[in-house]
């Protein structure tokens, strides 16, 4: 069916969440106006929903195909493509220098938002180029720079990233990948690079004249371990001096995954060097690549938590479709017996509600913590490190409410949302790798509580949940309840857990601090909420606090259990 | 990978929660001595898991496929059926007279839940067939039961129910099937049958001699609604009255489904008299047809409840061995760096207990309804109550955490879980057919709140509260207040609340009930736990009291919350 870019509740976001005003009256953002930023949320939604949403299905049910060494896509994904690099959208934030607007990150989160519900197989390769230009604007040489930047941020060519090994996924300082410095002939100065890659996003494809793959590689003699890792550039095709294409590199997609969802995206096992001419460039200094990594870590994990909203709204406007459309049986104690939409019923009701509880309440964190990163960006006191607590809750809660509403989509169509033709299944199926990819949940649960809630002896993490405390006051008090229940277990974690402990409450603890976050960022919204949204959006924070808030302090019993009953059994007892 | 049939936990819960000593103490069930039981199990297990188990990627991976009208497995599929129905597990609680065993319920439990653990899909088969004979059996007539019964309690011949329509799903009132009343000829006393019925498992296919459809439909002049349908037997291929096989009736498999999952299960379309000749006999009276559906509505339900025990079981087993193979990263805070396999992280190890918890519990309520089913066969007083209250539970929570199981079981797989090959992923998309077919589970609820919390003005489901609360006792003080809880909010809706309000809060009141008695029955196994499992039931079971219990405790706000806020918006605006 068709989407709809949900406008009027992203220009909410961008202004309640992100505080949008107050970023654009510092002059590094200033080009932000209001009226730009509806031009572009707007301008990108009706891109999106017009170019990009008709090519959902088709991307799944045909998928990228590798044949030849050459991943193909399906009809229409070449030509939506180049209308998006045409139409400028994937140079919103890049660096004006190289030929961005240098607009704050919110902005393109909210590109990202867009593309991604109209299509989250193929919002993948935007995202990943994000990646690769963050990548160099930080870490790259000028000359680097001048080569690479303006090609990737006008997105005529894609990023990739190359981190992990079949023994080296979660651990990425297990990797085995090799550069070995070439000493002499045309690449003095750069390296070999020789190993396997497993899980490239878009690796590979024919929809960008060159891929800029950004791999993570031991040079020789490197200390083992994430100490020992550097970053290189790894182009598709070589790229001279004077920014001409050449010949192609020694870099080749070998396989790509046969997966449960975003087929449209390919993932593939990268083979560089199977000749021994694999040509890159190390960015940085040498075993510096980890730190490199990380500084693109903090916005990947927030665009993959905006995956979440993305299939979220897009699940949800499928579901209220089938919902409004769909006939089937009387009222219950009705007196007439005449069948209503299912939209009348109550628990079809519940559904919807909690489905746009969710949704609403997670794009309300995103764009919050998208406002938090430009504050960083602009150096304010405290905001970054208000962001980096919020990263593992964005990416976290929004990825598994991203998988609850897709399921509860399915729910309301009933057999037929069981039936891949419908739609509803797919969403089911591609939000499921969101938890999973950059750093699975447990991964940022374990975050947050050993790094994020240490953050000046914890009183970062509990500062904002004391402003979630005082922003609930005395007309949320679930929600007050809740933001005090999260501060009684930072407290206890900070004082009283061992670091087991604090493992085994943290992925509860990420939850109950992220609905506590987002529900008083929901809140906020309801006083500035105009036209339709001035109707709806008291009822849903209402649902949100009442139904969702109580269920999230039903986590605290094991936020607070410790690790004794985990290990009461060996390995063999409980996995025998 | 392999499936090991879980069968020392199976015998607890069959001894413990169904107790079937006290029910092979009635003469009826004599037969099903300690000796028996274990043999059962064991052997049913060794069957599944040997000859079924291993066809349940190629199940999914190539699928049931149709041409020309004919449905067909993959190779395999045949001789498993063959061997299934040879062994004669088909026949474990039919009717003696007929060939079965007359065994309780709960064993034929425990073959559903082996084969359906070892393939979802193909054990969808059976429990159809299981439908059409207990139809048979309680409204066939005598002529009737003796042409089918005997080769449907084989296995030699399978069964469908034929429901549903496309504008008649959860609402069967709304269907048009006609039958028409044949005077004369070979025919007469027959019925004509013309109509179309969709989301027909196994409605076609080539692993048993015949299909008996039993479709629901209308005569002439029936009245509108529910009131108005009637149930009849339509063969795949006409019997003779001396049992032989004549040519085929004009029914066919027009289409069968694309689906999220079970593959392996063709789900058909099927069309009834095409050419105006599908001969159909009545069963029953006219008109009681929705009546004798009802009769096998409650061990349906129950089996579909089983089936996410069943897939549960399968993605534990799965993710158990991922986590002991798989080595990736050091212990959190060890001084040495060495990879561990993965098991021994904390948050590895919460969600492998919690899988665990789920099951286990689930499975524990399974058996103890089961149980309830026996004793209500042997007009034991308040059972047949008892297991009515205990019908949606099972189905909608036992197929909830089939699905929830199975989405951790991706999660701890990673990347790899995301990757079809490895097969964690088919489990989640299985499982996700089971909280819809067999009534949703939002009508589960509607159940529970509108018809069984009835029961005796509350007093049958308020005195199954009190048996948990008093179970629970001063050991288990969060099981204790869930069960206070959970009758707090049955007093209130029997009392307080409107219909609406009760369907409002339907779906949370139906987890906390079913976490409580599930919660129970679990606590039940500790102390007859043997072997192993006297190692780690006492372990699982603390886990779902301190953790899963006080997670239940969180819905009491959304169960009591009425109706107010779901039509506080009209429906442009809450689904626009």
């Amino acid at each position: 069916m068709e989407f709809t870019a949900p406008t009027a509740e992203q220009v909410l976001a961008i202004k309640v969440n992100a505080g949008i005003d107050e970023i654009a009256a510092h002059e590094r953002f200033a080009a932000a106006s209001p009226d730009l930023v509806e031009a572009i949320v707007e301008g990108i939604g009706a891109f999106a929903s017009g170019e990009w949403a008709p090519l959902n299905r088709v991307g799944d049910v045909e998928g990228a195909v590798l044949a030849n060494g050459t991943v193909t896509l399906p009809a229409g994904f070449a030509e939506a493509y180049r209308g998006y690099v045409e139409q400028g959208w994937n140079a919103i934030s890049g660096d004006a220098e190289f030929g961005g607007q240098g607009l704050p990150f919110t902005l393109s989160a909210n590109v990202i938002e867009n593309l991604g519900a109209a299509n989250m197989a193929f919002g993948l390769l935007p995202m990943l180029t994000v990646g690769a230009i963050e990548a160099l604007t930080h870490h790259g040489s000028p000359a680097q720079k001048a080569l690479y930047l303006e090609k990737l941020i006008s997105g005529e060519w894609s990023g990739t990233m190359n981190l992990t090994e079949p023994q080296a996924g979660s651990d990425v300082g297990a990797l085995r990948t090799t550069a070995t410095p070439i000493t002499e002939g045309e690449h003095a100065g750069r390296y070999r690079i020789k190993g396997t890659k497993i899980y490239i996003t878009w690796g590979e494809h024919d929809l960008a004249g060159n891929i800029v793959h950004l791999v993570l590689a031991r040079t020789p003699g490197a200390p083992e371990g994430t100490r020992g890792i550097s970053l290189f550039i790894v182009p598709k095709f070589h790229v001279a001096a004077d920014g001409t294409l050449g010949g192609r590199n020694d870099v080749r997609c070998v396989s790509i995954e046969h997966k449960l969802g975003i087929n449209a995206s390919p993932t593939c096992v990268m083979s560089f060097g199977d000749n021994d001419e694999c040509i890159g460039e190390l960015v940085g200094a040498e075993n510096a690549g980890l730190k490199a990594m990380f500084t693109m870590m903090n916005s990947a994990r927030i665009n993959v938590g905006n995956q979440g909203v993305q299939i979220a709204e897009r699940a949800l406007q499928q579901a209220q479709y089938y919902a409004r459309e769909r006939v089937q049986s009387a009222r219950a104690g009705s007196p007439d017996k005449a069948p209503v939409a299912i939209v009348e019923h109550p628990d079809v009701r519940r559904m919807l509600l909690r489905m746009r509880a969710l949704t609403e309440g997670a794009r309300a964190l995103l764009y919050y913590t998208a406002g938090q990163v430009d504050r960083g960006t602009l150096g304010l006191p405290g905001a970054q490190a208000r962001a980096d607590c919020l990263v593992p809750m964005i990416k976290a809660w929004g990825t598994d409410i991203g998988c609850e509403v897709a399921s509860i989509g399915v729910q309301i169509h009933g057999g037929m949302g069981f039936v891949e033709e419908t739609g509803a299944a797919q969403h089911y199926r591609d939000a499921r790798i969101t938890p999973i990819y950059e750093g699975t949940n447990g991964i940022q649960a374990a975050d947050l509580v050993t790094r994020k809630l240490g953050y000046e002896g914890g009183d970062v993490l509990i500062a904002l949940l004391a402003d979630v405390a005082a922003g609930a006051g005395d007309a949320a008090p679930a929600l007050k309840a809740l933001a005090e229940d999260c501060i009684a277990v930072a407290r206890w974690m900070i004082s009283d857990a061992s670091l087991d402990d604090k493992l085994a409450g943290s992925v509860a603890f990420c939850t109950m601090c992220s609905v506590a976050v987002a529900g008083w960022q929901l809140l906020r919204q309801v006083d500035a909420a105009e036209g339709a949204l001035a109707v709806t959006k008291p009822v849903i924070a209402r649902y949100f606090v009442e139904h969702i808030v109580p269920e999230a302090r039903g986590l605290k019993a094991a936020a607070t259990a410790g690790a004794d009953l985990l290990y009461a059994l060996d390995a063999a007892a409980l996995a025998g």
